[in-house]
């Protein structure tokens, strides 16, 4: 069976998700010149918006490349000469953080644990009170590969204490599941391709006047260069112009995504991510699969890691997942490679049938493969988990591991 | 009259420049996942088109970022710590690309001429006689502001002779001039968003084994970083993979407005550019008004210059043109602003009605804003001059400024 | 040159008229299925805008349909065997209602009037009084061919003092001039495609209550069958089914155009309409050219019918603006074939510059076909006239042929 | 849970049944005017793919309105006074059609079998050996209500032995299972939204030479009515004119989904219709419903009804489904309203996740609803009965109630 038999493909992978159809019908737009003053008014009200959706206080930026590029930039930016750095390391992308973070700080210090696990705050409280130089504390809030997440309240109201900055990468949990940006004195790094939908290609930055501080007096800031966030931080103001032209298109679909979130309610995306968390969780034990993250570990709401069985390949089966059913999950990261993927439940891959969408054609491929697999089960346990959460209301459990599992 | 009464935008500005259903419907097509093996295909199909639309023998860099990203990241990987780089400077971009050459060379030496101007090869000849250590000479062929382009034939082969590579900047030409890149020894930036008519957010590279070479033995050249041009080059091939997350969206429509290109055909393109640009050029004129570039300059096929009337500040005309038309123009970029617009015709800007739509809106702003302004001798000189040029075959008038032109 | 160098094609006929931006990505919505809640709950939206554009105090029908199949389902419903129709013939399609009416009227007399002129309200009402019989009058609001409207506020008042119903074809006047169902006693026939900036496929019926009772009393209305008004007329209530499958994608484009219609407000689509209509009279005239409207007629401001120079052929000259300017206008109808085309300045076809854009083209082709046009002339002439306009209140010279045109 | 949180819409009722992505980016296109050269070259393409997509020797007719309306066109044009009818019936629409035939002809005779039964040819042949005088044999190829299909090659070849004409139905297997145009004498109607995944608003005709000789015979037939599809025969020819505009959005997605159609290959497409099909079957039957298809039927391999429990209304299995996991099922139709639904399995909603998403929205539907529902069980029975037709070759069983259905 050719691939061209398989018709529509179903996103569910860890960004980008796929798109609604509103969503595109804002990419379809014709794309009007930077400086229109349509365009230009277009883009001051996503400015707005993405406030309200940070539900912040002051004014976000929006920096023009995908979030690795947005995490570059604000590392740049903020984390001057006399700086150090306390790296929170729970995964891949927060040990490539501390390698970032080298190359601007004095010091990097870092607090890790196991890839399967979330940091623990009486590790960071420690290691704060070991060095009470620390400047900066940079955690990674969801490790996509791993599919945790760490205790950000615990750890932000530490930063606070010791009077560090925190820079937080929220890329893969902004819309799908709470941030508290108000409360997280320093920077918040976002992207419109996870949860909320939207494409590749921008940043979304919460700066903090603190933080805005902090990069005024680091004089190895990027300035005057395609790094530099400080020329973007006011380009929406009709007095200001962009330092070279955004991506116009991406802007629209930004807008538009922003309006969706809105529109649904961040409380209710949040249920919607709880609700496809639960589900695939179940699905995927029921399948005979463990969960990467360990029984200790915070899960996040917006993707889940699977450990595939002895001998087989997690690259294979995303093959045969996308050839066969049209699914396209993620994995193949670092030294997960091989042996863990991802199902991304997030933005469009969080609805009501996304997980029985997942689980059927995860367990099909492992068939195709040779591994057993109860499919039905499967499906049966990702509805039961999805359902009981009904009327849940964002309790406690919500990003625990155990509790409210059906098992 | 409220903006809401204009209805559609001619954007007939400098880049972006509007785009065809064709693109737009590229760009709502479903954001894949960027490890989407039908997203895959599709990129190095994109790398392929852009490959034979730079006639290349080397196949391209897509590089994620505007063309300003693009070129600064170019810069920092072909300019490393013992480079002579001789810049050249008709304009504002040559200006600004001095700076920016300076945070990586050992030294940047500089021919400059007026910015109504084009660069003297035999100015370039002298500086590469006098210094022999020139290893890079930096150009931009087209200087958007002015209007006018620089003299890449001779150029190129100075540099070749002095063994020189050259960085070209070629954002605002390319699919609407003759570029020649298998001619130009070193790196050549293209954008998207100008004569090919997509959308920003990408820069088109070509690089020679030559430049990759000196990249390979620059010992700065950006590595791990968004601005690392290396992480890219390769990344099409089915054993790689991106560095991140390419913007979908900019790649479907790069896909197509590619296809577009040479469906059209490059000298089909190229012709429409020349009919456009001499109908501009005359009916400006017969507004009454000069056009910026001297008359011993290039004129550039792709945009146009005027210089206003002394008390009208072109930033009211474009507003009004806007407003009351329903067209966008461009300017106000550095020194000449207030008194320098551009009219952009290229890309979806260079049909034949373009021309009159500029003209008109032009000559109406400037009525509005005390100014006389002859619209119909206007539009009749640059129908004139437009239908002149149906039977040319581009030759040497084609970028002059002298002979064709009707006064 | 071919035809693939002119670009972006500017539809100045008389409907469909090109569609804006935001009727594409209407039309690009998902099809849903006709009983899908989310559709059902559009739909009867869409009914309920319809009725605010209509300004009706009774609920419009959408019947599926191109005009031409509404006016005969609307003819059949209405005109039962006992009716006596007074039909008014002021051009080609009031002609061809006749021919119509005479397949279900018991009798069918007319008013008759030149082609190029409004029906005079006096031969109307003497028609009705040596004719007391008479039942239904009909009556086409604009002859498009001829580019004349009937004088409805008159002839209605008449229709209403003799108790006859009216049957009033408004397809291409509602949406860019006054219609007012609410005094027109009977059934009004109007259409997207036109002054909405639609699609083709349906037709939109006012039926007064009066009409649904002589439709129900009619023995030979179409009941069953796909001709069949009345089946539609509730079929958008929650307890009531579709008698067919409706067009899913023209009825998103309907309640697109309605919103924008509505968002517009229906005094600004007017006065938008008069500027343009203004401009093209004002513009064909100094080409040279003349009016196909008697000085006494009735001008439409949705549509100007231009007569061409003996040995021109009106097709030729519409090849040659499609071919070499990228402008559709329209002509080649009836008796009128080859002497007279017309330019729709309807819907998205009546922002500023399409009057421009329309006398530019059309000069430009005549002259390629060898006679003389001053299209300076009519472009500065096309300007002046829009531009008179923009402090009018929309008085009584905004129909007449005579008075403001600047000639 | 409200509408909002389901999420994207699955539509696997019976047309119309969604749209792919290059449906809708078809549908974005600028609306022409469809006397645009442009327009006119594109239907006269869609004439020549739709030609080829029915494996005909003569050219169709794309008639404008709905299937039913096509219908009934077709009905009215080739049944005269002079015409006796045998009508078969064996569900909803047959019987519909008996009524319809009868308005046109000198006698209509029927044979009919239960609703969930196919016309048993031994009958027919029976019926034409009696009464000689049959001039027209209809047929309803696919009873979409009964998801039952009558067998064509045997019927059309007694028609053909009589001398009869054939006047068939194919709305709902065109595009997802064989015709064969050809060897059916007469009139052929088929419609874009059903297998093909286009939009309602067509009808697409095959008429025979000798249909269209019968039809010029029929003094009766249609002309000059919206109703006539005389006027549609040669509509695409450059000397012709279009009696009427076309829905010129719709005309652009036929053309759209007839070059899916056909770059898929119609085996291909066949046998994805027959995999859904045989997957719907199983997974309905594993969740303890039976298909309302007796034995002895003929069953479709586009649209599959299911018989609800005892004490479960269709339509609000219906409503849950659409409600709680966005999919969009079929039902309530004529004297089946209330316990039989279909499950669409055509053109979008037939690719390999489209059973399991049908049967487990069903299964949780009625569950939901009190019933008993193994949809673990069905999910799985669906995967078996979907894969092992991966080697099939179309062979007898594929439209055949036993054998190759896992129970």
């Amino acid at each position: 069976m050719s691939t061209a038999d398989v018709g529509p493909v179903f996103t569910l992978a860890t960004g980008p998700v796929g798109s609604t159809p509103a969503t595109r019908a804002a990419l379809a737009q014709p794309v009007l010149h930077h400086t229109d003053p349509g365009f230009r008014a277009l883009y001051a009200e996503t400015v707005t918006l993405l406030r309200s959706a940070f539900g912040a206080s002051v004014d976000p930026v929006i920096f023009p490349g995908e979030a690795v590029v947005g995490i570059e930039a604000a590392a740049a930016a903020l984390i001057g000469p006399d700086d150090v750095v306390l790296n929170l390391v729970s995964g891949i992308y927060g040990q490539s953080f501390g390698r970032l973070a080298g190359r601007f700080a004095r010091e990097v210090i870092e607090v890790e644990t196991a890839y399967n696990d979330s940091v623990d705050p009486a590790d960071v409280a420690e290691a704060l009170a070991r060095r009470d130089d620390v400047t900066i504390v940079s955690v990674v809030h969801c490790e996509t590969p791993s599919g945790t997440v760490n205790d950000l309240d615990a750890i932000s109201q530490l930063a606070a204490a010791s009077g560090a900055l925190l820079i937080v990468d929220a890329v893969s949990t902004f819309g799908g599941m709470p941030i508290d940006v108000e409360h997280w004195p320093g920077i918040v790094i976002a992207a419109p391709q996870k949860a909320l939908g939207g494409t590749p290609g921008l940043s979304l930055l919460h700066v903090s006047d603190d933080a805005w501080r902090h990069i005024a007096a680091n004089p190895n800031a990027p300035r005057g260069s395609a790094l530099s966030i400080e020329g973007w931080r006011d380009a929406y103001r009709p007095d200001r112009a962009f330092p070279f032209t955004p991506s116009v298109s991406d802007i629209y679909a930004l807008r538009s995504v922003l309006q969706q979130y809105l529109a649904e309610g961040p409380e209710n995306a949040e249920r919607r991510h709880r609700r496809a968390a639960r589900a695939v969780r179940a699905g995927a034990q029921a399948l005979g699969l463990s969960l990467w993250a360990d029984r200790g570990a915070l899960l996040a709401d917006t993707v889940t890691a699977i450990e595939m069985p002895a001998g087989v390949d997690e690259a294979e089966v995303r093959s045969v997942a996308r050839a066969e059913s049209g699914v396209m999950l993620a994995g193949g990261q670092g030294p997960l490679r091989g042996r863990v993927l991802q199902i991304g439940h997030m933005g469009p891959a969080a609805y009501p049938m996304s997980p029985v969408i997942a689980v059927t054609a995860l367990g099909h491929a492992l068939r195709r493969l040779g591994a057993k697999a109860d499919i039905g089960a499967a499906v049966e346990a990702a509805l039961a988990a999805r359902d009981v959460g009904d009327d849940d209301h964002g309790g406690p459990d919500s990003t625990a591991k155990t509790g409210s599992e059906p098992q």
